[in-house]
C-alpha cells in the first residue's frame, strides 16, 4: 500500500487509478488507503463546476484544464455521473473534448459513478478527491455530468465553486431555485458568442445581489466565455486563483474545510452505523429484541436501545 | 403513567388521546409510556387501507367502521396525512362521515401529521398503534390521506392490506405501478354503482394473477362496493376477519408481526442514532476529530469509526 501511495505521489497515472478504485468500491483495504494518504493532503484546490444541463458543462471543464495547464498547474479532473453505475476511464470516452488531456501527464482525468453506491456521491467523491490530492494535483475540478440535487451536492465537496449559466437559458431564476446562486464565487456566462449574454449577466448581476452569500466579503464576479474557442477561460482561471488567495487570506479556507471534513465524518459514521444494521437483518440478536417485544417483555425503544448499546 | 394507561385501558377517550400525543410528539416520557403499554398490546389486528386518491378511502373506511360495530368490534381508525404538519381531532373535521362516529364510545379516531416528524410515517405511526392496541381496540384501521410512497408504508405496518380501487380510472394499471398488488390481501371495487365495476374486478383478477404475492397459500378476494350506501361492506368485514384467522392458523401473523417489529426497532435505533450524531454538529469532539483529519493525523474513515465508538 505504501508503495501504491508513493508511485501515485511520483505522478504515476496507473497508480491513481488503482487508488480511486479501491476508495470506490470501498475495499476492504479502503481504511488503509485513507491512513496512508492522510499525510499527503491538503495541499490541491477544490473546484467546483456546477450549472444546468446544456450550458457547456463539460467543454468548460476541459478549456479550463487546457488553461490551468499552460499556467504549469498539476490538474485533476472529477467527473461525477449522479445516474450512471459505470465508473473508469471509458464514460469520458464521449467527451470528445476530454481526449485532448488523454496524453498529457499532468492531468489526471476520473469519471466516477455514485449510482447504487452505499451514501452516494457524498460518501465516495470525497475520497477521490483525496487520492488526486495526495497525487500531487494543485488543483482539482469537480463536474457533475446529469442533473438535479447532486449540483449542490458537488459545491459542498469544493473550495470554490464555478457556477456556469448560458445566455437565454432562463438560468437566472433556474438558478435562484436550485439555490446555486449563494453557493458561486465565480459564475460564469459560456456560451458569449450568442445573443443575450449582457443581459444574462445584468440580470445575474441583480439577483446576486440581493441573496445572501455564504462568504459576504467576496465580490463574485462575473465573466463571459465561449468555452468552444477558449475565450475569456483564462480570466476564470485568474479569479479561481484570486478566490484561493481570498480563503486563505481571510481564514475562511480553513473554516470551509473543517465544516466539510465535519460533514464527511458524519457522513461516513452514519453510513457505518447503516451498514452495521444491514448486516443485523438476518441476525438472531434482532429476532430475539423483535421476539421479546411481540412477547409484551420489552417494548421497541427499549429495544433500539440495546440495539445501538450493542453497536 | 400506569393511571394514564390503566384510564386508556379503561376505555376513557382522553387518556388515549393524550397517550397517542406523548408518542407523537416524541416526549420525554415516550420511553416510559412505550415500556408501560408493553404487556397490553398485541391483541389488535391492523388493518391498512390503501388506494389512489379518488377511489373513496375515507367514505370507505367510515363504511367499515360501521359495518365492524355493528358486529361488536371495538375500533380503532389511525388516518395519517404525510402532508400535513398537523395532528388531533380538529383535522378530521372535514370528513363528514367520521362525524357519524364521534359520539361512539367504541370507536377512537385519531389523524395524525408525519411531516416534518423524525423518521416519518415509519417511526411514529406505529407508536399510535400501539397505544390504539393497548386501549383494546380488537381492529384498527389505517387509512392514509394522501397521495405517494405513504400508500406502500401504511400496508408495511398492517396485518391485512385492503387495497381500494375504482372502476375507469385505470387502476389496475396504477395499481401496479405503486406495488400494491403484491401486498394487498383484499382488493376492493368501490363505488360499483358506476359503469366498469365489473371489467375492472376482471381486469383486476387477471392483472392479481400473475403477480408474486407475499401470502401465496392466501387467494385474495375482489369484491365490490359502494361504500357511500354501504352496500358489499359486511362482506368486505367478512374478508378481513377471515385474512386474520387465516394468518393465525398459518402462522403467517407471527412471521407478519416479527418482520415488521424488526423493522421498527431497526429505524428506531438509525433514528436514535441520527439525531445522537445531529447533536454533535456544535460538538467540541467533532471539531476536534475534524481538526485532526486537517492536519494529516487521522483520516475521515478513523474519525468516523472514534464518533461511532463513542456513542
Amino acid at each position: 500500500m505504501a508503495d501504491l501511495v508513493q508511485q501515485a505521489r511520483d505522478g504515476q497515472p496507473r497508480a491513481v487509478a488503482r487508488l480511486i478504485s479501491l476508495v470506490e468500491d470501498r475495499s476492504p483495504s479502503l481504511r488503509e488507503v485513507s491512513a496512508a494518504l492522510s499525510p499527503l493532503v491538503g495541499g490541491a484546490h477544490i473546484v467546483g463546476i456546477t450549472g444546468s444541463p446544456g450550458v457547456g458543462k463539460s467543454t468548460s471543464t476541459s478549456a479550463l484544464v487546457t488553461a490551468l495547464r499552460q499556467q504549469g498547474h498539476r490538474v485533476g479532473v472529477l467527473a461525477v455521473d449522479p445516474t450512471s453505475p459505470f465508473s473508469g476511464g471509458a464514460l469520458l470516452g464521449d467527451r470528445v473534448r476530454m481526449q485532448d488531456h488523454a496524453l498529457d501527464e499532468g492531468v489526471y482525468i476520473r469519471s466516477m459513478a455514485s449510482r447504487g453506491h452505499l451514501g452516494g456521491l457524498s460518501a465516495t467523491a470525497p475520497q477521490a478527491l483525496r487520492v488526486l490530492d495526495a497525487a500531487g494535483c494543485d488543483i482539482v475540478l469537480v463536474e457533475t455530468v446529469g442533473v438535479g440535487q447532486s449540483e449542490v451536492e458537488v459545491a459542498g465537496l469544493a473550495d470554490t465553486t464555478v457556477v456556469l449559466l448560458a445566455p437565454g437559458m432562463g438560468d437566472g431564476i433556474q438558478a435562484a431555485k436550485a439555490g446555486i446562486l449563494e453557493i458561486g464565487d465565480v459564475f460564469v456566462v459560456n456560451k458569449a458568442d450568442r445573443d443575450g449574454a449582457a443581459s444574462t449577466r445584468r440580470e445575474l448581476r441583480s439577483v446576486i445581489s440581493m441573496t445572501d452569500r455564504v462568504d459576504g466579503a467576496w465580490k463574485p464576479p462575473i465573466l463571459l466565455t465561449t468555452a468552444t474557442t477558449g475565450d475569456g477561460v483564462p480570466e476564470v482561471v485568474d479569479e479561481i486563483l484570486a478566490h484561493r488567495a481570498h480563503l486563505a487570506d481571510s481564514g475562511e479556507l480553513r473554516r470551509r474545510r473543517l465544516a466539510r471534513t465535519r460533514r464527511e465524518i458524519e457522513a461516513l459514521a452514519l453510513t457505518e452505523v447503516r451498514s452495521r444494521f444491514a448486516h443485523l437483518s438476518g441476525d438472531a440478536r434482532l429476532d430475539a429484541l423483535a421476539e421479546q417485544v411481540l412477547g409484551g417483555e420489552s417494548d421497541p425503544f427499549a429495544a433500539a436501545d440495546t440495539l445501538v448499546e450493542s453497536l
